[in-house]
Formats: C-alpha cells, structure tokens, sequence
C-alpha cells in the first residue's frame, strides 16, 4: 500500500519522502486503501492493536517495542447525565486513558511505525499542545530525534509536558496555517518526517478508536457518533473506521457523525450552514479551547465533503457551553476530561435540546484528552473550600454534612 | 467475609459501621480472608476486573456502573533503560492510565463497591492529592456525597483536580497524622465513609495490580517488584496479590519486593535499616515528592513486619534520584510519571549500582501516577527553546538538525 489519494480533488498521488500533500491543490493526501484478495478481519486473538486492526492499517508490521500501550480506553455508559432523556443510550470513549493523556497517542503509535519502518532517525511536529506531547513520547520511545514546532503563545504547562521528553523545540515567529505545509516540504528535504495533524498514517490510527467502540457496544455501530472537530484528522479517521466496518459487512449501518467546534473557531460550522465546499479561513479564533482553536484546518475541505455525503452534521458551542459539560461530566459521571473534550458533550447536549437526537441505539461523545492538561482553565471556577479545626472536627464536619 | 486482621497485633476483629482500626492497638484493620471450599480462580473470560478477580476479592458482588474503567494498565518494557546491564529484564506498569492518572483508582472502585453494598450515602478522605481526585470522582459516579479532607498547604492545582468532581471540600488546620485516624472515628459517628490510604477495602483493590503484571508476564511472578511507599496501602495491596497467588498454586515463587521512600521522609527505610519493629515519626518531611511524603504512615508498621517476613528491601532515594529518574524514563522511553513514581526506578537504578539486583527474570517498577498531575515540579528545569521565523524556516532547521 502505497498509493494515496486527495479527498478534495480525488487525485490519487505516490508521494516522495514524507510530504503528503495534493500535487494538484496541495490538500493533505490521505491513504488509498487497496484491499488484498481477501475480506479483512479484526484478529481478536492479538492483543496489541496495531495486530489487532492490522488489515486495516497501511502498514506491513508493527515493532510492539515501539508501543506505550496505546488505545483499549473504557467506553463509560453516562446514565445519570441521560437519565429520563429520551435519547440513544449515552456513553463516553474516554480517549484520555492513553499514554500521554489524548487521542494523539492512536495516530502517533502508527505514524511513528511508518517512520521508523522508513528509516527516519527523524521525526517532527506542528503543534499548539496535545500533538507535541503525543509525538516526542513516541519519538523518545522509538530513540528518534523529535523535532516540535509550536504556536507562539503556547502555554508553558503544554511546553513543559512535552519538554520532559527531551525534543528539540522552536516557536515559530509567522503564520500557523502555513507552517502546517512549510514543515512538510522542509522536512521531505532534510530528513524530518513530519507527523502533522493530517499525517495519512496518524489518521489511520485514529480509525482503531472506531473499531473498538463497534466492538465495545457489543459489534454494533452507534447512532451518534460526537467528536471534537479541529484540523478534522481524528473525524476523518473515526468516519473512514465505520466506512470500513461498512464495506467489510460487519455493519450495515453507520453513524451520524456530529463535529463540535467552539462558537470562537467554527471555520467548518459556517461553511457547513451555509452550504459551502469550501471554507474560509478565519482571521482570529477566540475561544478558552487551543486544542480546537484553528482557523485554518488542513483537513477543513476533506471534513466537509465526508459530512456532506454522510449525511453528518456540524455545529458549534459556546465556551460557557463546554465548561458546564465539562463540569456536569465530572461531578455526574466521575470524567475529568478537557474543554475541548467537553465540546462533544456540548454537542450532544444542544443537539438534543433542538430535538435532533431521536431514535434507539447507542450515541457516543469522544473525550479526546485529560482534564489534567487544562487545569489553568479551571481558575476561573470558584473554588469552595472550608477551614475546619482538628479540635473541633465533630462539629466541623456534622455542620459540613448538614448541608450536603 | 466480614472478618478483619490487625497485621501489626494479630488480632482479629468484627468492626462496626466503617471505622477499620485494632480495638487493641489502634492500627488498621486489613481483610481477613476466608476461602471457600474451592480453589480460586481467575475468571478469563470476565474483562471487568471486579469481575475476574472476584475469588480475591472481599465483595459479595460488583456493580459495573460504579466503574470508571480503572485497570488493565499496560505492562512496557523498558529495554533501552536496561541495555546493556546484566540484570533483570526491566518493565513498567502504568498506573498513570487509570480514569484520575493514578493508582489509587484501584482501590477506590473497590473501596466504593462495598460502601454502596453496605448502604452510605456518603463517603470521605483524608488526601494531599491524588487520593482526593480519585475518591471525589468515584463518589460522582456513584452520586454519592463526598467529602475530601486536605492536609494545609496541598497545592492550588491538587485542589482543582478533585473540585472539578464537587466534593465538599475542607482543609483541617492541625496534626495530619492524627486526622487520618479521627476522620475514621468521626466518620463512623457521622454515617461518612472515610476510604483512607489503608482502608481494608482499598488496600484489596491494590492487589488486581499484582494479578494483572503475573499474566502480563506470561503467567510469570517477577523476581523485583519496585513501589514508591508512602502510607503504606499499595505496598501491602501488591505484597497480598503474590502471597494469593503462591497460595492458590499459580505461583511457586515470591518477588523481591523493594519499598522505595524519599530520603526526606523515610521513617521506614530508618525503621528497617535499624532492625526496629515500629517506626518512629518523623517531625518534618523534606521533599519534592508529596504524594509519598507521609511523616507517620498508618501502614508503616504492617509494611516493617511483611517487608520482614518475606525479605523484602526498603530504600531511599533524594529528590535529585528521583527528578533524574523522571527525565530519564520520560527521554529514553516516553513514559512520563510524578517524581514520586520516578522513585520506583531511582530506586532501580541505586540497588542495581549497588549489586543489589542480579539473576535472570523481570523487574517490575510501578509507575504510581501521571507526571501531568506535578507539572509545576518541572518549574525548575530549564526550558531550552528556539525561536524560528517562518520565512527562514528552512536554514533554522538544518541549524537544529545539524546540532541534535
């Protein structure tokens, strides 16, 4: 497998070195899958996903000594949140249990096998966060020099927590949409293979988080299916997974798949209202969510036509909106997760709310990443907390149970 | 089984309500387990870890909803850390990707299991941390109440990462030491179910860990089995896995357990260096590592008597061991945990300089909680980063390639 197509123009292309982009509109190229003679299967003896799913993966072996135990998260039936709601059973895939604390794990575990399996002794990345973790973990495992690129501006917690894994890491003065296709070319030239956030192999990782819920509710396919929607790689992977069970005939249903934005930075929302192919890109985006805060998604097109033809939908939410989610998740249902991650429970939340969430079945929020690497957007919260006496903690406490 | 066990006295007793300490000599109580006729078994078939470990287990049943899918952490080998050094094969176990980022998850999901079985509506802790997250979020779960008493001083993000759950929350001005037992007394009175560090429940919760790491091993006991140790609970939670597993026949051997403290609050590792049967308590901790900085651990003379009896070793490590083993294991293989967890492998790494760690097998460290939840402890490490221009990306980037 080494042929890749445009989902834009529908150029198929076999690119050079690691620069997967459209020859003809520059658009990321995604992998073309060319299926063998055979049916593909889910091999449930393996334990190790990149095993497991390896029919529907574009890679001819995985090294497990370069895994840290990516994927399996728990999918957690949210009863409480959906009680007396009559909606699909709600459950949540709490991506957040992966190595470095996000969904980033999925498609850096693949991304990085390529690379390796390529021969790069080199691997970089663009990222305001999440990414810059994920991808100087996986480097520093495989023994790879990780080169990362950020935003400037981003908070220094986000540099720290990738920092400990030791990459070599810039800010770059300049435009952010562009540095996201500068990196490629610069990096095809000097031997830094590149693992963006629209990598053809990163977004084939992402397709396991669908294979495994399908398997989590019991071999059946969701009716909703929530994601978080950013530069659109991790819902292009999760739409290609149930497209796969689809063709496979493991499934004769697919989801509607809903992309959250923040109201901030909803470049695809407007195009998607609107009824537009294209988006445009935005000159600011202001919103408390980053690691859903770009303006111009290199996946953006691709995003819109997968939704259009799919039937999928598009919609946005207030920065109030995924704080109370991600709040109302936590004290209800015992998840801690991200604003950003909270924006899929948002969703659903204000979906239902316009009575878009009938039917049967299952409707799942991804929760793409750990509460604990956002905890500077909880200061504005109050934070209620009593002085109580050793000496006198009977009382204390009798007083404090009086009220709860 | 309702039958508890002073492991420091030997005395058996029948508590009341939920206050799990020796009516003789004020210790806690841990399960006094009574087999049934039958071999105990664990059940493959189960992938709920209540469920598989059931015959281990001090409950008459587990409620699956009350889970927030803690468990199944992965087991990764850390080759390049070991290469080239003649001692046993090292691997990690994870404990960070548990739902809050930290081991005590295990022990809280049991731990709540039996205070909704026996009828609380209400449970609490005694936590400086992760222990506080953990227990609030597993209260949110089951919609319990619950309250989280802090030591004062906990830091401002600690705080946070369990008020996101809605605990009521208290710090209690006075001896902490004494807290933990006066929370179990009053809780008792108060019909609040304190789940402690020891608490009988908890700590059994702490043994799924070591029955997990013997079939990730093959069905294999390691020869090392490396904790960080504070109160004492999860060193003694693993030490009863094994003694299970010898008992039951899956096991014809026993690890070498080592119990890992900080150098600034090691009344333990005086305690055992010194031959004495109890510890004396330390006046003042001096460490970086809070979650294993216990001046008087409740577990601590338990822990002297098993570490004893099966010949097991106690260490301790400076804060500079630990920070070192933190940026080591986070560089050289992408696993990036607390200082107090990096304590596990400064501990490997110093018994092993010592000579102390031959023979063939495994060496297990426990990675007891994310490094995501002390980010302010990276503050003093220098954070070398560049800064690019995007028009002149490609010359600053063959600069940093030619240099890393």
């Amino acid at each position: 497998m080494n042929r890749f197509e445009c989902l834009s123009c529908g150029k198929t292309a076999v690119p050079k070195a690691c620069c997967f982009l459209c020859p003809d509109c520059g658009e990321p190229l995604l992998a073309a899958f060319e299926p063998g003679p055979g049916r593909r299967a889910i091999r449930m003896d393996k334990s190790y996903s990149l095993e497991r799913y390896a029919d529907f993966l574009p890679l001819a072996g995985a090294d497990p000594r370069l895994s840290l135990g990516e994927g399996q998260t728990p999918l957690i039936p949210l009863s409480r949140l959906s009680a007396g709601l009559e909606r699909p059973v709600l459950f949540a895939k709490n991506e957040a249990q992966n190595p470095t604390g996000s969904f980033k794990d999925r498609g850096t575990a693949v991304a990085v096998q390529r690379a390796v399996a390529s021969g790069f002794r080199r691997i970089g990345t663009v990222s305001t966060g999440n990414m810059a973790a994920s991808t100087a973990a996986y480097g520093a495992r495989a023994g790879l020099r990780t080169f990362v690129l950020l935003k400037e501006g981003t908070p220094v917690t986000s540099v720290r927590a990738a920092a400990i894994y030791g990459p070599v890491m810039a800010t770059v003065e300049g435009d952010y949409g562009r540095l996201y296709y500068e990196s490629l070319r610069l990096g095809s030239e000097l031997g830094i293979c590149f693992l963006n956030s629209l990598d053809p192999f990163r977004v084939e990782g992402y397709k396991i988080t669908g294979y495994e819920i399908y398997l989590q509710l019991g071999r059946k396919v969701p009716s909703f299916l929530f994601v978080p929607l950013s530069s659109g790689g991790h819902l292009i992977g999760l739409m290609r997974a149930f497209a796969d069970l689809e063709e496979e005939g493991f499934a004769d249903a697919y989801p509607t798949f809903v992309g959250v934005q923040a109201e901030g930075c909803a470049p695809l929302v407007r195009a998607f209202e609107s009824g537009k192919i294209k988006f445009e890109r935005l000159e600011k985006a202001r919103t408390v969510a980053h690691a859903i805060s770009n303006p111009a998604p290199p996946g953006g097109n691709a995003v819109l036509k997968m939704i259009r033809e799919r039937r999928g939908i598009l919609i946005s939410v207030s920065d109030d909106e995924m704080l109370d989610a991600q709040r109302r998740l936590a004290s209800t249902e015992g998840l801690f997760c991200q604003p950003e991650s909270a924006a899929a429970l948002a969703g659903w939340i204000k979906l239902g709310d316009r009575g878009g969430l009938s039917g049967d079945g299952a409707a799942v929020v991804v929760l793409t990443g750990s509460g604990l690497k956002t905890l500077q957007a909880l200061e504005a919260l109050p934070l209620p907390v009593h002085a109580l006496r050793l000496e006198d903690l009977g009382r204390g406490l009798k007083a404090l149970a009086r009220t709860a």
